[in-house]
């Protein structure tokens, strides 16, 4: 039975979901940044995915990285499987921008994160979640 | 016509190419450490292949993935396409271990790369390089 790791659920917000990620929002509004938890017990790595699981793995990745990309007009988009700290296969979406706090470095580690304002993220899902395919989400508007 | 990233082809050696990508291997004896590079023109983000090549880079990425994170036992494998200072579409795949140089930290950046000497380099490529499928060697043996 999936569970979200509980250093996920900490420090997101939960979207939704598509047919085999999560959807999380990280509570830090330095940066649009996304997350994909793939609903399957005990995998740490994305080819211990079944072959198509894999293939909706890509499909879902690709649409959220398009989708963000060209929602917030990114200068680049950083896409990441790390679990150095959180075992747990989870995939990083980040909208990086050339005058972000980090910029060009990687975001993790850099300073502190700013939470949402309640406002403020309310917006972004509005504006953001009805883009999504495939997707049914957590939030009511 | 596709040509290697100038900066990539400074920090790397080329193992050889699977149908899509080229495989490099990060000149930083800290930390085993492979790129991807698919050989199409013009492309940042995973997201802008097309779907044949997206299929591809899937299976390419999850191989090498798999025959890295086993050879090497690694503890984690650290998977990112990141591209802020290089914007030529390139997919790191890191084996990550509990005692190296940045743990549990993202490797970027942390203090200085050390080189490969050649009698080293040349032993992981003898090893690793008959484990890849679909793989057309640049080294011989």
């Amino acid at each position: 039975m999936f569970a979200l790791h509980p250093q996920l659920a900490a420090d997101t917000f939960c979207l939704g979901n598509f047919p085999l990620s999560q959807a999380l929002l990280m509570d830090d509004a330095r940066y649009p940044w996304l997350i994909l938890v793939p609903r399957r017990d005990g995998l740490r790595e994305i080819f211990e995915l079944n072959p198509e699981d894999q293939q909706q793995f890509l499909w879902e990745s690709c649409h959220l990285a398009e989708v963000l990309c060209r929602h917030f007009q990114a200068d680049k988009m950083n896409i990441a499987a790390l679990g150095n700290m959180v075992p747990q296969l989870h995939i990083h979406h980040i909208v990086r921008y050339r005058s972000d706090a980090a910029w060009p470095k990687p975001v993790w580690g850099v300073q502190t994160a700013v939470s949402y304002q309640p406002d403020q993220r309310a917006a972004l899902c509005r504006a953001l979640i009805p883009q999504f395919q495939q997707f049914d989400s957590c939030i009511k508007f």
